[in-house]
């Protein structure tokens, strides 16, 4: 399928990727971009890359028919305008892991001085709380979900192939808008994660109380997990997709003062309301889902 | 250890400690009381008791040596009140397994005029999203906290018992004030499940998103797993506590006004400090102890 990948942030999702085409003999060659040379060594050394460099020149990219971006987003300006400085070869398409659609294409453009029209920004939605290349498995797509959200200068091959390689690892592949595809993981991805690490900071900013970690039980667990993700990678998609987050955060807020003014008042018909609500929809969406 | 024990409420709870109980030899006998005959038929079917009726009558409660009330908090008034009516074997323990002790206090005092000495309040924190005499297992408490909160009415020698019957079970037994254990569920039990509901309730009323829970992951799926709980326990458990869980939500409250604000005026560096921080304490607290 491809002669020379270009893996720019070999870690958890870039590594992934990574393994996966490899495992399927999908692709000849790997080649790792990082700025660490022990992840370089790391990912050598876990066969997920072929060969590494802590940056990228021309005679890496002159054999490549494939970039997939994958450093946390904050780092996507600096890539794309390395990029932008290499005569790339006409058929490379360049993809990537990015989490805020608006954000990404914005920084192509800027990069580019138009958005490539071989780019196709590209979200697999397949995180978990571990990262780096050493949690990086040829399995983590299957049955998990990309979406792509080319716009209107992307070229339909170029699409059709990285549709073709994401199904190609196991994953199903959806098409969308960048603006509802940010709006959508504003609320199911990036409130979460931002609640979360809320109520780890609210409960440990209450040294009075002792450590109130230890009465804890398997539901805070569970509900916290996402709080152990990346600090840095969360950053960037709060600085990324910092519009439709506040958003939701806002909505929620608003949900939370309805919510704090039916306890005080006693509402038990409203909180057994919400509550019945928010269990039948999550029976049907999520636990159907599992 | 014990001849007859009465469990009030045949489901998870109640009906976990009955298996945990018969499982070991500890009992002769269990008394199941529910209101729902489906209950009762389903417990005995089960082995979870060994007679069930749908209301507690003095010939069983002259036998019993232990009464274990684990019904929704709204209706530990009625339990008590019936219990009141009833005369009570001099060495007769009460004890509960409800999440907001000092309502359980108030209703005891209310329905006996005292608080009983042979009363002791208590908390098994071994919930999980199922709920019901069908998801009860021996092994529920196995390595479980168990917290009791005896006031200074409280007879030692029944403290020290219901202490050793939690003990034989697997679970760890520790002993706090009423205030402070309201206080501390509140802030780590009571919050993260009205959070998980609320997150739900949001995400399902925008329907001119479509349905945007199909593009959840797993993240999304364990934050939200306390939100399948039962909505009659948490509107009660909402009602009981309701000083000490509106007192949260506003603490959390206040910390999300934070965030909104370091979100929109761009500020990395508080973000970064924050997730930082929430993941350095998650992964020391939680992860270490799972």
């Amino acid at each position: 399928m491809f002669k020379r990948v270009v893996i720019m942030g070999v870690g958890l999702i870039g590594g992934s990727l990574a393994l996966a085409l490899k495992s399927r003999g999908l692709v000849k060659e790997i080649v790792g971009i990082s700025r660490s040379p022990d992840t370089l060594a790391l990912a050598q050394q876990r066969g997920v890359i072929d060969h590494g460099s802590t940056a990228l020149d021309q005679q890496s990219i002159d054999q490549a028919d494939l970039v997939f971006v994958a450093t946390p987003l904050g780092a996507f300006p600096a890539v794309f305008s390395q990029l932008a400085t290499l005569t790339l070869p006409e058929n490379l398409i360049i993809t990537d892991g990015g989490s805020a659609k608006g954000y990404v294409i914005e920084q192509a453009q800027k990069a580019f001085g138009v958005v490539p029209p071989r780019l196709v920004p590209g979200h697999p939605i397949a995180g978990k709380e571990l990262s780096g290349v050493g949690a990086a498995e040829a399995s983590l797509y299957e049955d998990h979900r990309v979406i792509l959200t080319p716009v209107d200068e992307t070229d339909t091959a170029a699409t059709e192939t990285v549709e073709q390689m994401w199904k190609s690892v196991g994953a199903c592949v959806e098409i969308m808008r960048p603006q509802y595809h940010d709006e959508v993981f504003a609320a199911t991805s990036h409130l979460p994660h931002l609640l979360a690490y809320l109520l780890v900071d609210l409960l440990n900013d209450h040294p009075e109380l002792g450590n109130v970690f230890k009465y804890t039980a398997g539901g805070f667990r569970d509900f916290t997990r996402i709080a152990s993700s990346d600090p840095v990678m969360w950053r960037d998609i709060a600085e990324a997709n910092a519009p439709a987050i506040a958003k939701w955060l806002k909505n929620y807020r608003q949900e939370l003062d309805r919510m704090i003014e039916a306890v005080e008042r006693h509402d038990q018909s409203a909180l057994h309301e919400l509550f019945s609500a928010a269990k039948t929809a999550r029976d049907q969406h999520i636990v159907k889902k599992s």
